[in-house]
């Protein structure tokens, strides 16, 4: 049994190929693999990000929760967001090569530009044993409104054009320092993906008077079957057209362009199905390394109506390999609906595990 | 030290943040990555791709090398092409859904088509632990002539429209069986990464009345900064917006659009380079995991002016993490520079070594 499915926002094609099939029970995590964070001590004396090493870390940009009076880079902080000590790019315009230093920076064979841009990490909890999926609903929020603080902040950079708040989990999904964290990067320019996702969102309002994020949340949320979790504000589900096996879209049900335009009430929500989701996955496939990306509109490009801003949860199951990186195919070899069926089926027991956690460690 | 380039081909635009960086000589592999060719028997007797083994695949759909007179899917072959016996695609139109039955194959938020395609498996040598790198002269052009053969094959079918060539080498690189061998994916459409270039390309030569590839070539080959190898047809170099490190691309000096339009003495030199650069870059980087995939015009395009064919080598030293899956921007933390510097100096002990092992192991 083997289709082709396009997702209508990218463009992408994908091949839904599940002859070559691994079932949705067969996906739980090689032990070497699966996040081990409940097993790691709160505190790592080495750790740049654990509280009390606030001086391994360039001085903080911002921090939640930390009594009035205290100074800054002091512990006692909930959230903290400091500069990436070895960052992609430099916001320090001293730091950065002129431009006409670079090789061919008029050359239109060779086009480049210094790299101007921010790039910071958002350190999630003071213990080093905590992450997204087992906090509390309170630090939860917490994240979430850094998260929104960040952007706040950067969108006042008249040179920044787009900002990619990301999150890479295990080693396998590319997070090198254990300790919980998210990053964010902010881009001089709209980066490819986005364009793509804006042009392709732009054609199909202009022919259909709709959003296309809007008419798939009627859809998805009509049928079902790729529905993986929902409150009042969001709907969490596997995309028809799934690049990666239980790969899952977190989408606000109001239509805003942009996470900037986010009311506090609708953050508080998206806290909690980001929570619950990411339990939902480490349930269900043995707490498996992930990334998660959010896209939300460039800046200064007003409420538009085409775009949606939403977040992309990706396990890291599968490795991409030639062919998709000579195609931009990606072939999955799980459907998303029996990939939906079988994570719903865990809800009992994630929320179980998460509320025994919880009392077993105390609220963090 | 961090600057933004951008591909004049894909547009896509790469962070080169050597300051976050690793200098060519950190990156020798670690060795449950590299691959282990060397230490593994010529023969396995569950290995449905060596010699002996032939009734472990399906019935063959060609073979170089054996001997008049002897029966298909007997041994005696040098190169031997197979179906997939997983296939991601399927050919034979009783195995794919109708399409009425594709959820929604009809809507446009839903659009889907029937799995129609085709998946063979090139086995490059009878020998369990050979591979391009090691082959000798012989036999590696035994094995670019596979591929030629079967585009050629597989162009007459007029369902098809691209033909993906790829090689997955090493486990973290998504080889799932040791035995060397390439993959051949044929899509009854153009895939978006190809068109992408194909677009591009287009409006450069419209604009500058020039193929882009031929411009570059002419100008890498001027400046050698970035050449690895060459010979003389083929020019191998690290593009200047390398998206990985050591990503290497070989391009024919001649203009031409399709790989089909090749001459024999071309393959051969093809043959030629491409075993250098897989050596080259075996020896600097301590065997790592790989991939590579041919990117060819579509299929019945006719001669292109503006489109090149090539290959990409990209070995597997990073994860694509959260922020490239979101914004398709890569960091790539080794200047295409140095890395070419580094890995041209290892052209003597790369060709010794192979010499050496040839005459140990004798010519496969």
């Amino acid at each position: 049994m083997t289709e082709f499915r396009q997702d209508v926002i990218s463009g992408q094609w994908v091949i839904i190929a599940t002859g070559r099939a691994r079932r949705p029970e067969n996906y739980a995590c090689k032990k070497a693999d699966a996040d081990s964070c409940g097993q790691l001590p709160g505190y790592v004396e080495n750790c740049p990000f654990c509280a009390g090493n606030e001086s391994q870390t360039p001085p903080e940009v911002m921090a939640i929760g930390r009594s009035d009076g205290r100074p800054p880079d002091s512990d006692g902080w909930r959230v903290r967001v400091v500069p990436n000590k070895y960052p992609a790019l430099h916001q320090d315009r001293d730091r950065l090569p002129p431009a006409r230093e670079l090789s061919g920076s008029k050359d239109v064979l060779y086009y480049g530009m210094p790299g101007y841009g921010v790039h910071e990490v958002l350190i999630e909890a003071p213990e080093h044993n905590r992450h997204p999926g087992t906090l509390s609903e309170e630090q939860m929020k917490l994240v979430v409104e850094s998260y929104y603080l960040s952007f706040s902040r950067l969108s006042e950079d008249r040179q920044l054009r787009f900002i990619q708040l990301f999150r890479n989990h295990g080693r396998a999904a590319g997070a090198t320092i254990e300790h919980p964290h998210s990053q964010l990067v902010a881009l001089p320019f709209v980066p490819v993906l986005v364009e793509q996702e804006l042009r392709r969102a732009h054609d199909y309002h202009l022919s259909r008077e709709g959003c296309p994020y809007c008419d798939l949340l009627e859809k998805e949320t009509g049928s079902g079957s790729r529905v993986v979790a929902d409150n009042e504000i969001f709907t969490a589900f596997m995309p028809y057209a799934s690049r990666y096996p239980f790969e899952t879209w977190i989408v606000p049900r109001h239509h805003r362009s942009s996470f900037l335009e986010t009311t506090r009430k609708q953050r508080s929500a998206m806290a909690s199905i980001l929570g619950e989701v990411l339990r939902l996955l480490s349930c269900g496939l043995g707490s498996p390394p992930y990334n998660y990306y959010l896209h939300s509109a460039p800046l200064r490009t007003g409420e538009l109506p085409h775009y949606h801003w939403h977040l992309e949860i990706i396990p890291k199951l599968s490795i991409a390999a030639g062919f998709e990186m000579g195609t931009g195919v990606y072939i999955n070899v799980t459907r998303p609906e029996e990939a939906a069926h079988f994570i719903r089926e865990k809800r009992n027991i994630a929320d179980e595990t998460w509320q025994k956690d919880l009392l077993r460690t105390g609220p963090a």
